[in-house]
Formats: structure tokens, sequence, C-alpha cells
């Protein structure tokens, strides 16, 4: 993969053979006369920054010393592993030269979407030839010891990585995993009506399902309200050791498949510089006169067809201007070149002798004066406001916190708990819409074409679905200027969402709990810019990424098992606990309550599990304020003869909508029918309070922890997921040993919720045999309530297999709260 | 999204409003005279088919009783929950329909593939027109008790998925989560020359980033060896409640997008059934005869050009055929005929009329004779040879176990442990080369662009990677018939893999770790097929999907954050025991034994982890192959005073080359510093061994677990991945409390590898402080080399920073075998 960057590159090495046959160094360039529309000095200039920062990038890879060759290079000057790839740098620079030409001659606001994978030598050269690291870094200032910093920092210990990174001036997309770029560019064009983003796709990344399917993110972007995206298709032709299938289908059909995904793309192929440069400069004059075309018909004469975007299609040498033989074998050009060509210039003195005439070929004399500052025909080249430090690539320098409605007033009524039902996310969706209308700038909410589904539909009332093309005669509630973005595809919805974050606004993705899976990989990856960029003094916080996951895996029993996942809470909890927050609200007010905070908070990822099915309210928005806020509760109203500085017989524990209704029912049950046993209720919200302090911000204390879960009286834990997480999570506490998780294991079938419940044994049945079996001493006290559990497990799952439905006494059970005040 | 479908169908509900207004009953359509190659009697017989399945889907979704109307429609005759998709199924249908003609008129060896989602009915009711039940299923026979469990059966507690499912005679893809169908749909043509699939691919699915890329697997498939593939994009224009992208951008430009994909497409457009039918037929037979001269060219002239595939647009109405209107919405050709067109039937009345009025309007009978038996029109369609019995679908019946070499005479020799190095993926190279060659039809490597990365290119030796694009001039390796798979899409890897593997072939998975990830829900999918598919009795047992992930946590240090993700274990371990299988071999020996393992075993995920740089040779070929048939062992000669009968103060375990290669660079400091101490060392290859043997077919039991690591002593447990993994697979083994695991938490930066496994406490130097702070007693004797150690560790430290690499001393560290004897 091109993100692959072998230790000692040796992939590199496996790729030039043998080390038999010759090697041959670059020749400098004529900067020869090709017609076009740069004038002779405007060639001169772009080209100058182009040699400027391939020799930046060249000795990032290579030199921790001797950053200007004033001395011969010597073995000790290099470093002893060379990472980085080379291959996609020449482009990268190209297309960052020819952008800061557009910027400064039309005054853009402009980022730069790195696509390649370790490319990163290209964007942290131009980076420093405009100065940004002197702001940022002050230890890497624009001189000779600023450059050997950012040498020796590259891919070295403690430095920085080889692909765009948090460390990386001007660059909001990580490089790691490939796939994200164009979603990333969208994400931060739209509601940035003046914004152009300049995004590379390398044409190994165009092979990626998620890179595929985010073409069409153009169907989502509006030329009045939103900026522009030039996605620039860097065809260099080949993978680690691979051509591209982009190089190898013909060129007309790489433009149809281009114009088919909507864009009008133009060409700038070559290999000699100078018509290559008047290629470029002529496509991005054309691209953005054709922008700023479609953006002023839009914007004044209120145009609303999607009009059909320029792109760039950047033919080009892979490893453009490295060493076109080495060891006999071709490099440029070619997969050789895509790490590192020479590698073993460390060892072997003819390769260090053709990559000192690498270095000085071109001719780094011109290009820095005696301090190795930049000279000033490329200083000069550094735009007012430089892509490296826009702020919208350090997205938390512009966030505006949004402006909230109060939940309270959303809250739903409870006088008596579980008396009441209503729909969790149909709730929210009302506050939510209210969010939306109050935040007509900053706020998106994104879903797999599930927003109704979710209940989320009230969001329709005070804003449209995002819609660019054509609309049908029964099409409803499409908008150009919609607020909720609607596409099938979960990784478009996470990227989309990740770039509008990533550029300082706020957002929610709702999506199917067993689905979300689908984006782990970017999940993984955002969770990491997140934890990285926190150490990296410059970066501000950004807003969190807030998933609603719904139609969960308890409600997915007539969709069947392949429906049913909650294992995307495991994944979560992998990441730094700094970053992630897990929330099981266990009703309508909780959701409100959590959710409220989740908007309101920066640099989390915040993942909600929520039904959308009609549940028992539990909670009075007072109540549920106060539950949220502790995040773990007693549920005092539900316990039974648990005084204040007792233990109970045993605690009744849950997490997530469905196993709180059960817990409540078998608390019922036992309250009924063993009204001496002492039992506590303890409701889990936020999951991460289950993990020692030491371990995560939100972990209670060890003291905290069995002041809750007692010392040592069995705990039957009904989860909403798989239950080996709460072991995960708890065994280190006190009483591990007696806790016992019911949750969900792989047996799905197609069946009713309950039914699905008691396949899994979480059922109120189960739960209090599970009661009967560990308290000790309550067997044969028990003898006869348990096989009425039996049985009543019996009679339930044979209703449901007759009638296609639950049992009316389980289904319409509510909560006896007239009970309590005589217990 | 597509695959949603709501309790009692209530978005359905939400989506045809409150109820009031009319609701209006399909009119009966005549069959007009149109134009076309089917003759009358070919057109009425297509057309009495599709009315069949349509009548058969329609009382899938709605009717427990009362299948051919004998009666009047009673409320009780319909379901309480009407589940499953409307929308899709007359699309579905039509192409089976017709695909069956041209099956019988040109004798194909077929298969279906329907990617849109819940469309379950439609492949149901053909299969049962086409007898298959009778055969798979004897208590659902064709007549009409069979069309009443089979109506019955549909989305009921105990019964079969709405979608298309391992239930599904004929099926070798799952419905559920969407994206997969086009690969599935390629994966089987591989290596099946006489196949041609004929694959439905949703326009809503079609949005999703898998699809999308996965329109260029036609770049893999060559049409001398490998069978064809009929992409059918069913452009019904919705999703649950939004149009869909292609239906909204213009016709030209879906037809540029799908050309440029490589394919040339044929558009089936309309409304109206006659013309439809002929033009579909018109469609199918263009398509057929251009496969057949492509694969006449290549197999006759020896052609290799890329051919472009033909394909079709089938642009018809969704839930074509339904009722107009209901309650006063537009229903038939919109969003609304989505899901249940009538979502009320069993309680509204004039729901119900309409419900049974739609019934009647397919005229049943016409379809059905008195027993309930389609007619001889309908049966004397039915193939000699129909999709929905073909064994390709049903892969197990057609595996062939591969043919392999002795892995014994790839394995490296060993005299002592430790004194070697080898890249056990390079080994491994040498023995799936060997694989390959003896395979020629049945075998396939699949990477994204990682194969030489990974150290497997002595397969290349063998076979080229196949390519049927354009070659370019410094193009290595590339083969119209290669048997590797490269291309930068884990999706695409993944699917095509899957799509192979469930008609009966066999293959390797090979990637980074990190980026498996990428295809996390893919594999949840499948594992859920595998086990769902081993409770259906008429399928049988398909190769396991084997992963070979290199390139792994704790070789990423270079490479940083991005790449250091070893979590893919815990989402395989949160499947079915009965299907996942984890294994870390430790060195090349034992790598070549697990690899051989799992390419004999059928129906399992086979995730093995493994190194690719340099690492020691513990074990010699005998060594490996009994440490691996027991998946967990003492390893003796690295024990220190273990004395048989006796218990040690101390276990080191292990899984994982760098966690083994630690933990005994641990044991030989131990050995030399605390002579006095006992030390056991164990490792652990099959990490299913370390869970309860009721949890897992290779858990161990709790004695046999006692007795290798101790009832009460301390172990240190170096780990592979994430540390809490261990402790959720043991947490229930007797001593618990006394295992300290030491993994990979997220850390991550630019560094070396010895720094890496530092900054994660996992190093020598921290396992023998680990050591000593848990054996009791030791703390104060051992002061002295404790102090070594944090001294040891902060030179180490210090040297990366200075130098770029690790310490010669660590780097370069042997296990001290010649000490052994001496012990």
């Amino acid at each position: 993969m091109t993100r692959t960057s072998d230790i000692e590159g040796d992939t590199a090495a496996d790729n030039v053979g043998d080390g038999d046959g010759e090697t041959i160094a670059p020749t400098p360039y004529v900067l020869t006369d090709a017609p076009g529309p740069l004038s002779r000095d405007e060639l001169v200039a772009v080209d100058t920054w182009w040699r400027a920062s391939n020799y930046l990038a060249v000795g990032q890879i290579y030199l921790m010393r001797n950053p200007l060759l004033r001395e011969p290079l010597r073995p000790d000057d290099i470093k002893p592993r060379l990472l980085g790839h080379f291959g996609t740098v020449p482009g990268l620079n190209l297309v960052w030269a020819h952008a800061n030409r557009v910027i400064r001659q039309r005054g853009l606001n402009a980022v730069y979407v790195a696509g390649p994978g370790h490319g990163g030598p290209g964007p942290n050269a131009c980076a420093w030839l405009e100065d940004a690291y002197t702001l940022l870094t002050p230890d890497i200032p624009r001189d000779i010891d600023g450059m050997g910093r950012l040498f020796h920092q590259f891919s070295f210990p403690g430095g920085v990585p080889s692909h765009c990174a948090p460390e990386t001036p001007g660059s909001f997309h990580e490089g790691g995993e490939l796939g994200y770029s164009l979603l990333h560019a969208f994400g931060a064009a739209l509601d940035n009506p003046d914004l152009t983003v300049f995004c590379v796709i390398g044409d190994g990344e165009a092979e990626t399902g998620p890179l595929a399917g985010s073409w069409h993110a153009n169907k989502f972007l509006n030329a009045g309200r939103d900026g522009a995206v030039i996605p620039i298709l860097a065809l260099n032709e080949y993978k680690i050791a691979n051509p591209t299938i982009f190089a190898r289908i013909p060129e007309a059909e790489l433009v149809e498949l281009l114009r088919g995904y909507g864009y009008d793309p133009l060409i700038v192929s070559g290999d000699d510089p100078a018509p290559v440069h008047q290629a470029m400069a002529t496509a991005m004059d054309t691209c953005l006169d054709r922008i700023a075309e479609f953006q002023r018909a839009a914007r004044e004469d209120g145009d609303t067809a999607r009009p059909r975007w320029p792109m760039i299609i950047m033919h080009t040498p892979k490893g453009w201007t490295c060493p076109p033989v080495v060891d006999g074998e071709r490099v440029e050009g070619t997969f050789r070149a895509h790490q590192v060509p020479l590698p073993t210039a460390r060892t072997n003195p003819r390769h260090r002798e053709v990559l000192e005439q690498w270095l000085r070929s071109y001719r780094p004399e011109e290009l820095f004066d005696e301090h190795g500052t930049p000279v000033a025909l490329i200083r000069d080249q550094v735009p007012e406001h430089p892509m490296s430090l826009n702020p919208v690539a350090n997205g938390g320098l512009l966030v505006r916190d949004l402006d909230l409605p109060d939940w309270r007033d959303y809250g739903v009524p409870v006088d008596q708990p579980g008396t009441g039902q209503h729909e969790a996310t149909r709730v929210l969706g009302g506050w939510l819409r209210d969010v939306t209308a109050r935040n007509p700038h900053n706020f998106l909410t994104l879903a797999p074409d599930e927003l109704a589904s979710n209940r989320l539909q009230d969001i329709l009332e005070v804003t449209g679905r995002n819609w660019q093309g054509e609309v049908g005669p029964w099409d409803v509630a499409l908008s150009p200027t919609g607020r909720a973005v609607e596409v099938l595809s979960e990784h478009m919805c996470q990227g989309l969402l990740e770039g509008y974050l990533l550029t300082g606004r706020h957002g929610v993705f709702t999506c199917y709990e067993a689905f979300i899976h689908i984006v782990d990989a970017m999940f993984n990856q955002h969770a990491k810019w997140l934890d990285a960029s926190a150490q990296v003094s410059w970066r501000r916080k950004i807003p969190s990424l807030n998933y609603l996951l719904t139609s969960h895996v308890w409600r997915q029993d007539h969709n069947g098992f392949t429906h049913q996942d909650p294992g995307f809470l495991d994944v979560v909890v992998n990441k730094s606990p700094e970053i992630v927050r897990v929330y099981l609200p266990p009703d309508a007010n909780t959701l409100l309550s959590i959710y409220d905070h989740c908007l309101r908070s920066l640099h989390y990822a915040n993942v909600v599990v929520a039904g959308k099915q009609p549940g028992p309210d539990w909670l009075s928005v007072q109540e549920a304020a106060l539950h949220c806020a502790k995040g773990v509760g007693i549920w005092s109203w539900a316990c039974h003869n648990d005084e204040p500085g007792t233990t109970p017989d045993v605690v009744l524990a849950c997490a997530g909508d469905v196993p709180t209704l059960e817990t409540l029912a078998a608390t019922a049950i036992l309250r009924d029918r063993l009204p001496d046993l002492r039992v506590r209720v303890i409701n889990v919200v936020d999951l991460m309070r289950l993990l020692p302090a030491e371990e995560h911000p939100h972990g209670l204390s060890d003291p905290e922890f069995d002041s809750l879960f007692t010392r040592d009286r069995p705990v039957i834990f009904a989860f909403h997921g798989y239950p080996w997480l709460v072991h995960r999570l708890t065994y280190r506490r006190t009483n591990h040993a007696e806790l016992h998780v019911r949750g969900y294991k792989e047996k799905g079938t197609t069946t009713t919720p309950f039914d699905m419940v008691m396949l899994n044994d979480l059922d109120r049945f189960h739960l209090v045999m599970d009661v009967i079996d560990r308290v000790p001493g309550l067997g044969e006290r028990a003898a006869g309530l348990r096989q009425d559990m039996v049985e009543a497990r019996l009679r339930a799952r044979a209703w449901t297999r007759e009638h296609g439905a639950d049992m009316p006494v389980v289904a319409d059970w509510v909560w006896p709260s007239a009970a309590i005040p005589g217990d």
C-alpha cells in the first residue's frame, strides 16, 4: 500500500534489485521556454519554489546533518533508517507551488489536502518555505538551523510522521490510512463559502472503496452556500509494487469515469517541467474561473443547477527528478520510485555520491542564501495568508459554541417512573430540530438514509435534506440548502462530518448500531488524530465527533442476525481514554441530557446508543440531569429494602434501554415474590465510569465503586453489548468475582423483541433466576419462583412462535409505581 | 438504509401519512403486444412467472394463513408485523424470470446475486417456483401447504430473514449489510469459466463506498479463464426516504460513469410490462451474445484485451404493481413503496380490502392449480439446472481439498533456539508459492498492493499478478492469468475472496494489521454467514477465510500512530466461538505449521498475525508441529529451575513474535541475575486456548489452565494486542487476580522498534521489573537489578533519540542457548 514504508527501506531495496548495475544521477534540467499563461518570470518563480520544496523533501528523507551540503556528504550525515515516500512528493509540491500563485493572484482563502500516503516531506517543505514553523514550532526557524531540524525530525524517533499529520502545519487531514482525502476536503468546504480546497488524491488511494464513493460528494456541495473543492488526481501511475488501475485504463475511459462522477477533468500531463508548469497554470486558472462563475451564478442569479465542477488530472512521473536508474534498474517514473530511491545511501558509496548529485541537481545555492533562508524569489511567493497557516486547518481556532436550546424544555413529563412511554430518539429529534434552526451555519446532521427511520424527522421541519441533483416529482424534503446530509454510505457520512469537525464546526452522525462497524477504521484514525493533535502545542481542540447509534442490537430481532452487532463499543474503548466517551441513556430525558453534554464538548468521540422504539420514561428532567451528571447511580425508587448504610443482598445493574427495562421488570418480580430480599438497582449511563479512575478520567475510584456495587454481594449486570466488555472494564474491581454479566452473544435469528432478549438470557425471568442462583441461601427458599420463571419463559417463547409477536403481558408490562409507597 | 425494516412497518407508516385520503388498488394490467425478440407465447410465459413470483412475494410479506385467498381475507390471516421490502421485489423477480429464459435457451450454468436489501421475498418466491424447497426443506413442498409455510416462515419468529441469507436456496450472498454484491459476484466468477452470474445491484447499495470501488473488479476478470458477471443496476430511484444519486443525475452522466468503469450499459426502462419484457429480453440476449464472443475470442484466439463487458440498467418503478395510492399519497414509483405499501392491512379494513385486490390483481387462479402447484406454463420455465439449486451457491458441495506440499520441507533449521533469524512471512511465502503452483484453479492470494511488502513475493516466481488492463513498459509481474490479486482496496480483497470461498474455493488475504479494520464490518457479516449457514441442514462447509496480518503493530514504530492497531482481534473474538480462530505464531516454523492447518480447515475465520521482519527462530519443525498442535505450552528449554512437579515463582507468558522475544530476553536476564528464581516460560500460539473450555472448542479446561499458569503465582503476560483482551479471555480463571498483562496501548509516536516496545512497558527491562514487583519477597533482594533495569531503559531511550536506531546491544541480542546445559 502506498502507506507502507519499511524499516531500512527494505521493500525499496527489494525493488531496486541486487545492487549490481549502474546508478545514474539526475541531470539538472534546463527550464525551457514553453508557451502558456506564465510569463518567464512567473515560470522561473514557480519552478524555483518547486525545486526548493523538492530539495527540502529529499533532505528530510535522507539527512540528519549537513542540510545544505556545505561539506561533502558523509555516511554519518545520512539517517540510518530511510523513510517517507519520495514518489508522490514532486506532484504534491507542484500543486502547492501553483496553488500559491493563484492564491496570491486572486486573494484566495485556501487549504491543502494531501491524500497520497507518506508524502509528508512535501507539505512539510512548503510549510517551512512559508515560515509557518517559525510561528508554530519556533525551534524550526526558516534558516539553516531550522532546516537541519526540519530534516532531522522527519520520521526520526520523537519526530514527526512520514505522512501529513497533526504535526504538519496547514494539514487537517492525516495521510496514514488512505481513502478519505476527498471527503475531508468536501467536509471542509461545506458552509465555508469563501474557501477553496486543493485536494490531491493519489491514484493508489483512488482504488479504495471510500474514495471511489466519495467523488459523489459533489452532489452535496452548494455553489452558493459552500466553498469549492478542486480535486487533483495525482496520476503518477504506481503504488508500492503495482501500476494503478487509473493509469492502466485508456485515458478516454478515465475521463468518462470522472465525467460520470459529475466533474469536468482537465489534464496536465508531461515530464518536462516548463510545459507542465504552463499546463498546470492554465488548468488552475480554468478551474478557478469556472468556480468563480458557478459561485457568482449561484450567489447573484440564484442558479441552483448542480455545476459540473472542474478538476485536474495531473499525469506526471512517479519520483519525478529523482535518480533515473539505480543499480541498473529504471527508477524514476516507475514503482521503484515509490518509496526511497536510494535505499542504501548510508552504506553504499555510489548511492551516497548519487544522492549528493541528486540534491545538488536542485541547485540549492540558488534557493537558499548564506543563512539557509529561502531567497527572495521564494519568499515573495508566500501568500499573505499561506495555506500552512490557514486557521481552517487548525479548526479549533474557529470553533463557535453552538447556540443550544435548553434541553429541559424538550423533556417528557415523568410523574411516576415507568408509566409513560416515548421513542427516545424522536424526543431528541425535537431538540435537534431547534439546534439545527438556531445554528444555520455550523451544525449538520448526517445519516445513511436513516434520518426518518431513526426518528429524527422533526429536523426536516426546519430544513431540507441537502441535495444538489435533479428532483423528481415524488421526492420530498430535498433542498439545495438542506442541513441534513443523507447518502447511503456510512463512509461518506463519517468522512464529510470529520472534514466539517476538523475545520471547527459541529455535527451528529446517526447510524444503525450494527452498521457503524463499516467505519471502524475511520473512527480509529479520527480518534488517533484527536489524541495526537492534543499533544501538538499549537493545535486547538475541535468539536467532538458525536454518534447517535440506534436501531440497536436489541431491536433488530426482526431484521435478524446480520443487523445485530453491539461491538462498535469494543472498538471504541480501545482508543485513548482521553478521547472516548460511551453513553447508554436508558430513556428519552437522559438521552436529551447526554446529547446536550455531547454537543457542548470538545475533542471527544462521543458514542451514544439509544432506542428509537417506544420505551418507558424512567426519569424526570431533573432526575435525568442529576443521573447523567453522576454517570452511574442507584435508582433508589426501584430498590427494595436497600436502606442507607446497609449492604443489599444483591445488586441488579443495567446499562442500555432494553437491559434497564428487563432489570426493572425483574426487580418488580423480586419485590413481589421475595419481599424480604434486599435489592439494589444501579443504572449506568456513562460506561467509562466502570473503569478505574487511573485508567479513564471518568473512572470511579475504587471506594466509590465498592460503595455502589458492594465488596462481596452478587451483581447481576444486564448489559447492552457483548457481556465481556463489562468484565474488561471492571476486572480490577474488588467485587469482580461476584459480577455476572448478561449481554448479547451471537445467537441471532428472526424473532420478536422479548424472544430475542430471552435467547440471550437477558430477560426479566432469567435475571430473577440469576438472583436466585447467586444469592447465597436463596436457592431452596425460592425454588418455586425459579420454576415459575422457567415456565414463564417457555410460555413466552411458545407465544411468539404462534402469534409472531410478544405476549401482551410482557410487551405491555409497566413498572408498578403505585407499589412504591406501600413498601 | 434499504436494509431498514421497522417493527410494525412503522417507518412505512410514517411514509404513507396519517391515514386520510383514498387508497387505490392496482388495476390488473393487460399484457400488450410489444415488439421484440419474445414471441407472444414467450412474452406470456415470462410475464406469468413474473406475476406468480410477485404474488408469492406479497404473500410472504403479509399472509400467515389463507395463502391462495380461497376465502375472503380476514384480519387474522395477516401477520401482526409486516416485514420485508416490496419496493425492490418486482425488479428482482423480473431479472429472475428473464434469466430463466436465457438459461434454458443457452444451457447456462448460472447463479443469482440479489444485492438490494430485504428483497428476500423475490428469490424465495422464485426458488419455490423452481421446487428447490421440496428438495432442500421438504416441509415446504410446491403446493398449497408449502405455499402457506413459505409465507408463514418469512420474517416470522423462528423463520427466515427478510433478506437473502444462508436459508435462501440459490443464494451465496447475504443481503443484510449493503455494498458487497458485485464483489461476491466477481469472486464467484473467478476460475469458474462456465459460470454466468446475474448480479442485481440496488441503486441505494450503489452509493456505498465498497460498491463504488467494486465496479473495477472487471480489471481482474479474464474472459478466457473466468466466468462472466452481468451487473444489473436496479434503478428504481429510491431508498427508504430519499431518491438515489444514480436516479437524480442525468442518464447520460450515469452512462458515462458506467462506461468509465469499463462497462457497456444497456438500458431497460419503462413501466408497462410488455415492452419492458421485450427490452429485458433484448438486453439479456445482447449481453450473452457479447460475452460469448469475448469468451470465444479469449479462448480460441487467445485475445487478452480487456473486454468492455456489457451490463444492464433496469429503470423500472419502485414497488411496481403495488397499490398506486395509499391514504391519499402516491406510493407506487416512490420511496413510499420501499418497504410495506399497506402497513396497517391487519387493522385497517380499507387497507385489507386493497391488499386482497392487490393480490388478486396477479390473477392467482391462472398461476396455481387446485393443489396450489404452479401451472405447467410456469413449471415448464424451470431450467434443467435452476439457479436456486446451483451447487455453486452451496459452495461446500464443490470443495476440493488443496494439494499442500509438506510444510516441514520449507521449515528453517533450528539447532539451538534463538540463534538463527528469519523473516517469518518470507518463509511462508516459499510454501505459498508451491501451494499456488500445485493448485492452479482453486487457490488465490489477495493483497492491497502489499504482497511484496509483506514478503510473499516468492509467489510471483510461479504466477503473475492478475491484471487485465493495459501494461506499461516498467510494469513487472503482471499477467492476465495471474493468481495473486492486488488492488489497493481492502474491501475488494475481502469481497472477492468471500465470493471465491462461498463458491467453494480457497484463498489467503494478507494485509497490514492496522488496516484490516477497514473490513471489520465485512468480517462480521461473513462470520455471521458461516455461523448461520452451519445451522442450515442442506448447507455444506466452505473453506475457511484465512487472514495473514503482518506489518503488525510492533513493527509500525516508524510509520507511527496511524499504523498501530492490533484491535482486529477484539472484533474477531466477539463472533461465534464455533467460527473464529486466532493464531499468533512466534516464529517462521510455527507460522508454517499454523498456516498448513488453516488451509486444511473448513468454515472458520482464521486470523493469523505474524512478523515480516527478521526475528529469532525458536522452534524446529518438529517442535513447532507439537507446539502448534498444543496451541499453548511451556517452553522448557527457556524455563529456569522449573522442575516437573514443582510450582515456579513466576510465570512469564507471551503471545506474538515481539512479545516472545522480549519475554525470552527478560528470562535471560533473570537467569543471569537471579539464578535462584524459579521461572516458567509459556508461549501461546492459539489465543482461543485461553478461553474456558465451555466458551470455545479450543478452550483449555480449568485444571489444564491451572497446571500451566499455576493457581496463585504471578503471571507476567506479554501480549501482542491490547492488554485487556487477555483479561477478557481469562477473567474466569483461578489465577486471574495474579495475571498482569503488558500489551499495546494508544501511545504511538514515530520511533524505533525497541523504543516502541519500551513506550508500552513491554520491553525485557520492564518485564524484569514486573517480576521483581510481583514476586513476593523479591523486592529488596533485587533492588539493584531493578535499578539496573531503570537505567538500561533510559540508556536505550537516549540512544534512539540520538542515533535514530536501537542500541546494538538490544537490536542484536540473541538467546544465550549455550547457557542452557550449564544451568
